[in-house]
């Protein structure tokens, strides 16, 4: 008699879209007249850049002739994309990889969800509270979150982010063996500079712990000074696997691509890391699109990653006006410099779900509530810069008019 | 102190395919003057067809203009793509789906390896030997194998396909929780009719047991009466998942796209296994790209299944020349007739290994040595009609002449 994976019974039903989605809806259905402007959003709204489309033309084409026709491709990706990443999105940082350290895949997420694979049940994993919620729920399906108390998971170490520390970790008391990190941080778009990434590095490297390090933003960084990948830190080949996409660097979130790297000095627990993950991937993945690796590298052309850069401008210039017209509206404000997020305190003390019927009735603007993203994000509301320029000036607007 | 997961640990190193090129590489190095021809290998050599192509390119301009871009696409699937597998797959076999039954991925061997999440760890897996290596080697990762005992996993239930039964397994003694079948079957070719899915259907609903079908190969079928899937037996609905895939269909190896049917009937272990893999596709995947599910939304338009059968025709012949050409010269041959695997028995009782030295040697073709697949492949090899006619004939009259 079949028995399923018991963990997934213990997921909370409410997913947090899903909850906002239904909001909406109801919204929607009872006033169907009133146009919503989505703010909290976290998917991109630029085309894909001429670079990248000429890029796609020119794959498909080969892939409708039987001489330059491509099968099955390399399970981690082929020669011409790891070697763009090695060489454009790492070697200007002054970090070194070979290319059998990068593994392309068809996505952040995946990636982020899947690496639980490859390490025992028992390890003990912290979190940043408030984090994104696909960290927490792949640990509580694999076994490792032990038990939802109504608000945490009774084994998941989590690491508050709050304004007194300004949204940086502080080291846990109890050790974890798995430590998840994001920066540029989503939710509340904080950045951590190198001496702050090395306090982890160090920490993880005294502990044998594994720093699980997710730079999806990293694109979005503007000051000198912040760290765009772990590896900027000493030692962290030995103790940090990174994960990264190009969802919000080139707006691929409509074409899946992504890369995680796994050092080859990454050796833990008695295993190559490395190894264990090329073995992952190997066994339960089939590679990317040949058009859509075609697409990615050419993000890596000149002239792509020009554009590349116009659309990462839009989008910051969209954080630009949230974070400044809140902020003059006498809103506290948070994020928005590094990271295409901008994390908002809630006015008067309302809890993050009132402020969100609240904008969403009164301002027809949708959010996202910060209590979705764990307790340490009641009180806080995310805001993202992915929309449209123009629709953005007015949501703002409709939002200081409320207030 | 991390802990990695102690079953890749138990993992042979040698993958079979990975010992294949390592031979190749060797004999090409020593005699780099020899044109090698390749008839063992799964992978498609035919191009995306002029539907295929057309669909790419104009979802590839969609994407490249603001107005049409899509983003973020539906974790499961956008509906156009659901609603085609539904009405053209599906409903011309008279087994009635709804689109929340379908969800498209990246792979079926992503699918049949992801697959095992959401099944608790203690099941007992059944597998046919010999058997696509990822059933096995997948659940090896998840702890349900066991260990190897130099020719076994010894937790498993294998069920041998032979000779003596036409390469059909027969109900295994112990009664396993977790049912992998392949019809048409790779490696063996062989198919199964409806009174015998019908046995493997009762058993399962009489067990409470689960039924992973993967019909990756039924297109390939050219016989009256042989299931193209196994909703096409009453009662599947509430025992089976069925795997499909895009990629020896239409040529989608280098594309990416398939599709898992979990049926909403389908509760063991008391819960719903739709709703559970629906909950793991969420959390760990994100879908699949936009232009890649135009892809292959195409391949179902009237002009596009046209063009699929003229390339699944091509495959097929090429299956029909091997098959005829080897029998004729007096080798015991089987499948090629429902499936584009050919399974050729070693003349003279030659072990698998020492049979594909000899093609690789003396004829310069490369194949598959059927002890690779499991302890029932020694003693045969397996072809496959995926390559190039021109070359394909050339293989056979070769493989002849060393006989």
């Amino acid at each position: 008699m079949l028995n399923v994976n018991e963990n997934y019974s213990k997921l909370p039903g409410n997913y947090l879209f899903a909850e906002i989605a239904k909001r909406v809806a109801a919204f929607k259905a009872e006033q169907p007249e009133k146009s919503l402007i989505p703010l909290g959003i976290g998917d991109t709204t630029r085309p894909l850049s001429p670079s990248v489309v000429a890029a796609m033309h020119k794959a498909v084409d080969e892939m409708g002739v039987k001489e330059s026709y491509r099968g099955y491709g390399p399970d981690y990706g082929y020669s011409f994309l790891r070697e763009a990443i090695r060489d454009k999105a790492y070697l200007p940082l002054g970090v070194e990889l070979s290319i059998d350290e990068i593994f392309v895949s068809d996505g952040a997420k995946s990636d982020c969800g899947n690496i639980g694979d490859i390490f025992g049940i028992n390890n003990v994993v912290a979190v940043c509270d408030p984090v994104y919620p696909v960290y927490v729920d792949t640990n509580v399906m694999s076994g490792r979150a032990g038990d939802f108390d109504g608000t945490r998971w009774t084994d998941i170490l989590y690491m508050p982010c709050t304004e007194a520390n300004g949204f940086l970790p502080e080291l846990p008391v109890r050790t974890p063996d798995i430590i998840y990190l994001c920066f540029p941080n989503n939710p509340t778009g904080a950045s951590a500079t190198k001496p702050q990434l090395k306090l982890w590095v160090d920490y993880a490297l005294k502990n044998g712990a594994v720093i699980l390090f997710d730079a999806a933003y990293e694109a979005y960084i503007t000051e000198e000074g912040i760290p765009h990948s772990i590896y900027e830190i000493e030692g962290a080949k030995e103790c940090a696997i990174e994960f990264r996409s190009f969802s919000k660097t080139a707006g691929f979130t409509g074409n899946r691509c992504a890369y995680t790297v796994v050092p080859q000095a990454l050796k833990l627990g008695g295993a190559s890391l490395n190894k264990l993950w090329g073995r992952r991937q190997s066994t339960k993945f089939n590679g990317v699109a040949y058009v859509i690796q075609r697409a990615a590298e050419a993000v890596y052309t000149e002239q792509g990653m020009k554009e590349a850069r116009e659309i990462i401008n839009y989008y910051m210039n969209n954080a630009r006006v949230i974070r400044d017209g809140l902020k003059n509206a006498g809103l506290t404000v948070y994020g928005g410099v590094n990271a295409p997020y901008i994390w908002i305190k809630t006015p008067n003390g309302a809890d993050s779900w009132s402020f969100f019927d609240r904008l969403l009735r009164q301002a027809n603007v949708v959010t996202t509530p910060g209590a979705g993203f764990g307790p340490e994000g009641e009180g806080f509301i995310r805001l993202t810069g992915f929309g449209d320029a123009e629709l953005t000036k007015l949501a703002v607007e409709r939002v200081i008019g409320i207030l």
